[in-house]
């Protein structure tokens, strides 16, 4: 039996305003990734995000972000390598204690918008979320891109990655992705649902035609885009008519 | 051997802002309640409080507050009970994480400013405090006032609570606190350090002379007043003359 | 000619977040109450309301909220009437500023939420609001309930008030507005226009069945509830079938 | 008669937090920059501020930041050149309302922190602020670095300058400041005074040892260093035994 793992972000409304159709998505994805206060989500949505995905019986990820709420955690801010361990942390722990209300625990850690971005790319802030998660629990998984410097130093560390790729995304030829800028890095849902597929089966096509190998554990769907629930519903029919089984990566030891 | 607990107030800097002389108070006390980052605190001062109280052996507690950096958590803030167990979750999980990272757990829980106010005289929010606590561990302490509603409701949760008194604050005849906008609401050093070895021996005069019995296990210093340090040194100094050892309350059961 | 006012909250967008219909709302109003950062609103949403309020010629009003961006300005903070006047003047000004970058102006102030609702009860707040007001110019218009402290206060300190009744919202006998949390409190689509129409006239019926003498100004809609749009085109349709023309109210002097 | 301008930065304390010895400093100065609620300041600080500059009689100036409370600013955001724009107007307008509540005006706007650093050297985000600044009013006056981008783009906009120089950091011989993390980049009290009385008349010694000559027009002091009051009292005295006279840029039409 094939498996494989589709996850999205979720818990990004906060207040008065209401962001993604999370009651909707989730039927169609195995793993959230939750918005801990940051650069979205409040204790309240955390806490209904949380109760959505019990009972969906999905994997829950804490979604940790800049401290940027006007920008939704999608600008750089210059950070001290320590004080990026101490900001992981704060988020993860105050999930940990409201998913620990629900009789839930995190499965998995992925950084978000910016945050992410330099940790794909920058040594220095991979390496101090990695010891922001080991020091939270050796035994969650780091959700990032293959080959990437926070998939390097979270294995230096002792920690479980899980590769992950983006299924409404272009790539470039050398694995990146193409720049949210430039016209038609955003695909339509019929091609995001294909390049959905191809990489479930470790390939994808990039922006020049040509096709690149990619092991990849989980498919990342985007939560607050026009077509969220129709990419994600097409997504996971086309999946399983292909045989394959949507679940979450599975954890080796608890928090 | 008597033993006593003296608590305080700590890591209430914010980013650039310096606040409290959290160094030289630490000395003098056995318990820290430390800021969480809704009123004070971030996630960078909450690590270095973490530490210091590693370094000086004295217990942790969180201190949680209404979400209110602006008003320093002493304005009350309508909140549902629902959000308010939440609330408190969120700060405590921030917390636990960072403290974890260091070796540390928290030994206890104590409410911040107009949220410990309320959580004394209004049963509703109480039980969401004591709510959130329980869902956290059964095993943290609660400080609080004696035979307030907080203490109420965290025993009748089966959670293990522990009375304060204040060591700088005058005393109705009624055992409440007399009125921070009161002239002599506020002690002086001598004074206050004579409260405090009266209360330590289970008695407090109050206001209008009268003297009640009060049973407490943890006496409260303000770290941000003028003379905070002097008054904890000089606390510490005549309790050890009166041959009191000072220790955290005892936590029967881990986090 | 028989003119009336109507007007709507907007711009309560932040960031990533979008609120309220706007572009459709500001069709069927004559005045638009604009969030200033406090509340709901960013420099960016300010400024894009403030287009559309140039654009589609209605008057221009500073929606000034207690500091509390979670909460969406619904909870009351406790606040010295000093620091109120301050906390309105630095609203008033940042939109003040941002409206003359695009040559307009600020026709009125209308406090927001649990700011409003404190101004129309309570003297202390509501002179601390006039203070304000008047500080930034003597010309600008106060929307106020009629009767309320707010006008009194304003009127005092000889700044013009406008009369406001709510569309959607029923009435206690006294005129007062029927408690949100009650059943009932909400009007449907026909019968808030009803009620608008027979408030333009100076009328109103109440819970109790009973008619009320109500002499207003201008008619409140809200911007942010489901069938916002649908009353408002509904409303400006039945008032312009009686002989209404939508206008600003006038304002003698400039800022 | 010489004249010279010295300015400091102040009102960057923040709710319960203080900073800056600003009763002090602002006897030794002529000009003061007052944050506007982003990186620090808020409406109370503000108003008390504006009220301390209103009694000393020195110039008022707005410092409009970065929306960065926790990093004070001194963080790069990316932003739009729309967006920066409308953050200034935001800003300056808030402190515009609450200097005129005292009958005060606003004399000159100089960026604070990072959103300084790169108006000097980036041509978008210069011409963006200097789009904002003229907006506001086309008589204030715009504080930077001689040469800079800043200077350039407000220039092209019609709006008069004041070229800066600072008193208490080190000079590279490109006319740049020495970065802050280089040792020896921050000059003691005798330095930065033998430093100020040379940029009065025009010279700077440089890392190098070299002499730049810089026309300056305003000396900034640092108001949170340790020893700002007295570089501050040092400056003036020698200023003044020098036969300066402390006085702020004049400026020409009003906002």
């Amino acid at each position: 039996m094939k498996q494989i793992d589709v996850n999205a972000d979720m818990g990004e409304s906060f207040g008065r305003w209401t962001l993604g159709a999370d009651e909707k998505l989730i039927e169609y994805v195995s793993s959230v990734n939750i918005a801990c206060g940051f650069h979205a989500g409040d204790w309240e949505v955390m806490s209904h995000t949380v109760a959505l995905a019990v009972k969906h019986r999905v994997a829950i990820g804490a979604h940790p972000s800049y401290p940027d709420l006007h920008g939704f955690g999608r600008r750089h801010m210059e950070m001290k390598a320590t004080e990026i361990t101490q900001l992981v942390l704060y988020q993860v722990g105050a999930l940990w204690a409201i998913a620990r209300a629900q009789g839930a625990n995190i499965a998995h850690i992925k950084p978000h918008g910016a945050l992410y971005n330099i940790a794909m790319r920058d040594e220095e802030c991979a390496e101090a979320i990695a010891r922001g998660i080991k020091a939270f629990s050796k035994g969650v998984l780091v959700f990032c891109l293959p080959h990437s410097k926070l998939e390097i130093a979270s294995e230096a560390l002792g920690l479980k990655t899980c590769a992950e790729a983006f299924v409404d995304r272009r790539y470039e030829p050398n694995g990146s992705l193409v720049d949210r800028n430039i016209p038609g890095s955003i695909l339509d849902v019929e091609t995001a649902v294909r390049q959905g597929l191809a990489l479930a089966n470790g390939k994808v096509v990039a922006r020049d035609g040509s096709t690149l190998e990619l092991a990849i554990e989980t498919l990342c769907l985007h939560g607050d885009g026009h077509h969220a629930s129709a990419t994600a519903e097409a997504l996971r029919k086309s999946l399983e008519a292909e045989g394959y089984v949507l679940a979450s990566p599975k954890v080796t030891s608890d928090a």
